[in-house]
């Protein structure tokens, strides 16, 4: 059997080149089904009416007159749902909280923002469940709302839970407020710290709230079966944790929901979560029939995602020669309507691509009248990143360092140490600073109002829990599913790398995402953890394949299995002297597959450990126009450690991805409230994700630094991308205006105000 | 771990009693999905054009017009299927002859019986199809046709296939005929068996073709994805023979083909074959567009199943003891369209309830214009009993034995030979009988006109290829799935074995059927294998789950797995005294699932050996209306040995339904064909299956003669039940009207028409 150490080194024509997508001509032609694409025989369609106020008590919620409608067969309230646990204030941190999760997906007590579901209808066609919704009388009490995260904090804001009382503070407060926690990382003696420091910057920034602005509005389909028996099907990153929370909200067991997964539209983090599911399944259960419900892009917009917006203020210390001797940090993160920001993940990653002898970061965790906040692509650290690297520029503006130098000269590597504890256990990061140093572009002159912006990122990538199986037919193609989502290009990787392992052609594998009736649990489909960890899953898989099918040579050729090696996709005896057999193939082995033992399969499933982080770093050319403040991005050039590209273009297309989704963060994206708490910009008119016109060459340089825990060297490369991305355009807009951005977005308004106010100063 | 003995032994309160049954609710709430019941987004409809003639060439196919009309996305004919290795008359056995397999599923050369697909269309809308078949314009040269298998084999008769030179004759003949094949089994010295003999009864038979007749008729739905990534839904007995049957005829790798399977509505045999699925695939390929064929009612009967129509001759000679000293035999079997009879199975089952020193039977296999002839529930051995158990009757009749007794003078059992070379190896046919002649019913008296039948049948029952897992969810719950279409009941028997191996409650395994990517090869559902074989997989599956359970409730008390045994669902300490642990239920360990290994998977797959045969015997009372021929069946009494029961009223439902089939078979069901070849049956009014009102009460007596090789002793239940009952209705017949019907079906008519014969010779 190949050792992983023998793969990982085997030169190889199929690892790193780009064959043709399993997902690529079903997407063209339309023959991808996504969430919404899915229907059964006597559907109903749900619509689910949304609080008009931001803030607001439900005093009552009268259904009669939309039930009486003819065509409705079902309406529901939150109250529909069984209760779930209070675990609002144990003492132990609640990894899910269940009792937040119901009122999320259902209003109760109260309706926590404009968009907040309070009840749904199901019925024979859309028009009349939409028609229903507008019989629904509910009674609100309007309460003061509150929206930014700055004012959330203050004293005098309105609470929006009574019982909210701040956790990680000793003694806890005996008031409630909108702050669901406090968190701090500290290491060695700021003061002391701050004391060696030649330069000191301190700077405050605001960042918004953006949409992960996936393409595919959510949609879910179920049936729910009178013996308990339930069928879901929607677009998800994972469809066992559809399973799992969704079983627990209606109150079933996991095994009794069977989840089908849908090609996705894009998730970005942002569905890994659930809205839908639980309300078409209650909906189902309620009439009796299945029940197929799919958002408006403005009820995206107004209820799912978004990220984090925060207020953070950032202070680091340097050495006259570039060492950063001390950090200071605060970060309060928007947690939506319930707790439950990325505050921790983003200090964790703050600092995390140097090495800061000493350091304190405190974070919180603030509630407001906005939909919760809910991952997107390395959730937290674009938002730390975004202080802390514009910080770093400005102190080698300051220091006259090159941003590259003074990275370097900070730089970790393995066995730097962390702010969390571990020490960090990979390289990775030089080398991408290295590539932007050797790359002819960071050394081309610029031109008038035109500026170059430098920054890096770190991600931590994920392992744990995945399962995958090989099933070899009797014509030696190869059936490989997996139970992780496809988001981005793992139904192509897995098999690239089961081919690989195998030692046959791409073409013979056959990737697929199972359901969760028939394959072991995945973790969902992020944190960059599929490639790695369901590959690994993989590998596995087929290594008990070819150990399989040397057990099977060796009983045709009635031999020992130790005398049979398995090398190119073939059986062979390891002592060629020993015999004249010819080879035997995968493909004839498995014609005699009846004759050998029966079906050839193999399933596997790990808790994979060794994954390694994501380490970038970019920079990019802008030009802005004095007179409009608009910023016009030339070029874009990003490095990042992927440990190793298993499929090369869709490598290129995370990074390409990740750097577009970060420009519409830096440049244009925000909600826009009126003062009653509504989103006024509900829509892709309104809300400006990049399109292509917007968007310049984007280089992707992938660098590889293999991963040693992984047969083929895997990291992972979905996330880290987008994490510099705004700190480096706000960069390049201080190199080529002189104007130091704050708030994102930098949109031609803000920017023409502080070209304004710098020409005040002036 | 529990060794299969300790499982085969334990008492059980779920094993043999009759849980809800997973497919119940769906079933009758409408949930369930057959294979009409799935669509997709931008679905053509497709409508096969048939041939009016019995026999005819083709001569030309003129499509154009269809494919001009408005709506019409594409037309296909034979020739767009690649031609498939012509396997006709090679050296060796050919399995599966795909040349008369694409040529069953459309016809190039020949129609070759009236209802032969000549093409497809596949266009927006059903109304569409069905008018552009109209504008198909072929051009055919009618030739003589046969439909009857004695006339099929005369010398004058006309020839199917210019080429088909009987098989199993040497020298091969040089004139080609009907005749595809000859077979002969031989045991002993007839002549000098029959020289032993007292008594000999020599008689012939007709039996006629009967349909399965499932009632939900075939359909598929195939979407081919301009990549070659396929997927088909289609209702049939096993989805991997749909994948490789659909791969090869459209010339695809089989896993490029992913199979999904759906509820059934009945197979009985008939949906082991494809006929719509390579077309819709075809149609999708030419068109683009997902395709869905659904067939009516009357293409079911002109054109799917039957089972074989027979011509026979059987000659028995007993002594005046009443052992069976010679056996001579001549079975004429129809193949329809194509080779292919269970002629073989029918001559080895012919004889096989009893111990025959001195045997000789020869069967020929013989083509005529009418549907190819498929699978019906133990296929051959009703044919073949029909005929020698209406002479073993004769021969009780004439030494004035009662039936029971002639029987078990005779009867097999362990060590027995067979005409095929093995000893039988189980016993479980005596006790069949002697459950009847303990039964009161078998002693009651009858009436005027009344009269008492019995007959006895062998099955050989499966094994072979399957594959199950099982996945445990973190809350406990166990999904259990397998590659076998649940067509009678193994969902419920395989979550019963389940929850008894692993000791958890029945309620907590969700049993599935898995689609053909995601589980290891299943053979078809058919020759009642799937309850012995696959349940063999879903038993190790769970033996390995519960090993993987002692590993890690070893390691959460950090002892040796070998210090931990699996009871009562649980792991426990094997020596209590050693430690004060409490035991961890399958459940606790599951919620530490992540922190022991990660996913708790298992997938086993299996060859199976070791199965058992079925034997019945069976006996009816009917009432002969001498006015009208009318035979009314009074009560039917059938004793069969099924190993064990996993599931108690399902096996009392396949006993049942197998009565009632051949009370179907016997009574009324036959194919009425015009003088043109064209069936004028073509419906359930006119072909008359039994309805409730026809049928009466049927008891089914479970006989549970354990199989040693399955840990629960199951031996298979699905088939066996059919053998006897025609032969049990005749010779009621002939003790109720003293007439003896020697052709099937025992009809009205034909019944007075052997009272009046009767009448004249009398």
């Amino acid at each position: 059997m190949l050792k992983k150490t023998e793969i990982a080194s085997m030169p190889s024509d199929l690892i790193g080149s780009s064959p043709v997508r399993p997902d690529g001509v079903p997407k063209v032609t339309g023959m991808a089904q996504y969430g919404a694409d899915y229907s059964l025989p006597g559907m109903l369609w749900a619509k689910i009416l949304r609080s008009p106020h931001a803030h607001a008590r439900i005093k009552s919620i009268d259904t009669s007159r939309a039930r009486a409608l003819k065509g409705v067969k079902a309406v529901m309230t939150g109250h529909d749902l069984p209760e779930q646990p209070f675990a609002y204030h144990g003492p132990e941190r609640v990894q899910i909280n269940f009792w937040h999760m119901t009122r999320n997906v259902m209003a109760r007590e109260k309706a926590l923002f404009a968009g907040h579901p309070v009840a749904a209808v199901a019925a024979t066609t859309q028009a009349i469940a939409q028609e229903a919704l507008e019989l629904i009388d509910v009674q609100y009490e309007v309460l003061p709302h509150v929206i930014d995260v700055d004012e959330a904090m203050r004293d005098d804001a309105p609470v929006l839970f009574d019982d909210l009382f701040t956790r990680g503070i000793e003694p806890a407060p005996s008031k409630a407020s909108n702050i669901a926690r406090r968190s701090e990382l500290a290491v060695g003696d700021i003061a002391a710290g701050f004391e060696q420091a030649d330069e000191i910057v301190e700077m405050s920034f605001k960042t918004a709230p953006v949409h992960q602005g996936y393409i595919e509005p959510h949609a879910a389909l179920a049936r729910y079966g009178s013996d308990g028996q339930c069928e879901v099907w929607s677009s998800s990153q994972g469809h066992f944790f559809v399973r799992a929370y969704t079983a627990a909200l209606v109150g079933l067991k996991q095994n009794d929901v069977v989840v089908h997964p849908a090609e996705i539209g894009g998730g970005f983090g942002g569905k890994t979560v659930v809205y839908l599911e639980p309300v078409a399944l209650m909906l189902s259960r309620m009439s009796g029939y299945p029940v197929k419900v799919v958002m408006t892009r403005e009820e995206v917009l107004i209820a799912t995602g978004p990220t984090s917006g925060s207020s953070m203020r950032v202070k680091l210390g340097v050495t006259r020669e570039g060492k950063i001797v001390a950090a200071e940090g605060e970060f309060k993160f928007q947690a939506g309507a319930f707790p439950g920001s990325p505050m921790l993940n983003g200090m964790m990653c703050a600092l995390s691509v140097y090495e800061v002898p000493n350091a304190r970061l405190v974070g919180y965790d603030v509630v407001s009248n906005r939909p919760k906040a809910v991952a997107y692509r390395a959730p937290g650290s674009p938002i730390a990143a975004f202080a802390v690297e514009s910080v770093v520029d400005e102190l080698a503006r300051r220091l006259q360092i090159d941003p590259i130098e003074l990275r370097l000269k900070n730089a970790v590597q393995a066995g730097s140490p962390t702010i969390w504890g571990p020490k960090h256990a990979h390289d990775g990061f030089r080398e991408t600073l290295l590539a932007l140093q050797q790359h002819p572009d960071y050394h081309k002159p610029l031109g008038p109002n035109q500026g170059r912006g430098l920054a890096s990122g770190f991600w931590f990538n994920g392992g744990g829990e995945s399962s995958a199986t090989i099933h070899v037919s009797e014509d030696g193609s190869i059936a490989l599913a997996t139970g992780s989502m496809d988001v981005g290009g793992s139904r192509a990787s897995m098999a690239m790398m089961a081919a690989e392992t195998l030692g046959v052609p791409y073409e013979s594998v056959r990737s697929t995402v199972a359901d969760t009736a028939s394959i072991g649990y995945n973790h969902v489909t992020g944190g960059s953890r599929v490639t790695y960890a369901t590959g690994m899953a993989v590998i596995q898989a087929c290594e008990k394949i070819i150990e399989d099918m040397r057990a099977r040579a060796a009983m045709i050729w009635d031999v020992d299995p130790e005398a049979v090696v398995w090398e190119q996709g073939a059986a062979r005896l390891a002592d060629a002297s020993a015999g004249a057999q010819e080879p035997l193939s995968l493909k004839d082995i498995a014609a005699k597959r009846a004759v050998t033992g029966g079906p050839i399969v193999a399933e596997i499933a790990v808790n994979a450990g060794g994954q390694a982080p994501g380490f970038t770093s970019q920079f990019c050319d802008v030009e802005v126009d004095p007179e409009t403040g608009a910023v016009k991005i030339l070029r874009f050039v990003a490095a990042q450690d992927v440990g190793r590209a298993i499929h090369r273009r869709y490598v290129e297309g995370q990074i390409e991805g990740g750097v577009v989704q970060g420009i519409g963060w830096a440049l244009n994206e925000t909600y826009v409230y009126n003062d009653r708490g509504q989103l006024e910009n509900a829509g892709f008119l309104d809300y400006r994700v990049p399109v292509a016109s917007d968007l310049p060459m984007i280089e992707a340089l992938i660098v590889e630094v293999p991963n040693p825990n992984h047969p083929f060297g895997v990291k992972g490369a979905g996330e880290v991308n987008i994490v510099p991305v705004m700190a480096a355009v706000g960069n390049a807009i201080r190199g080529a205006a002189g104007v130091r951005m704050t708030e994102l977005p930098m949109s031609p308004p803000a920017v023409l105000a502080a070209l304004d106010e710098q020409a005040v100063h002036a």
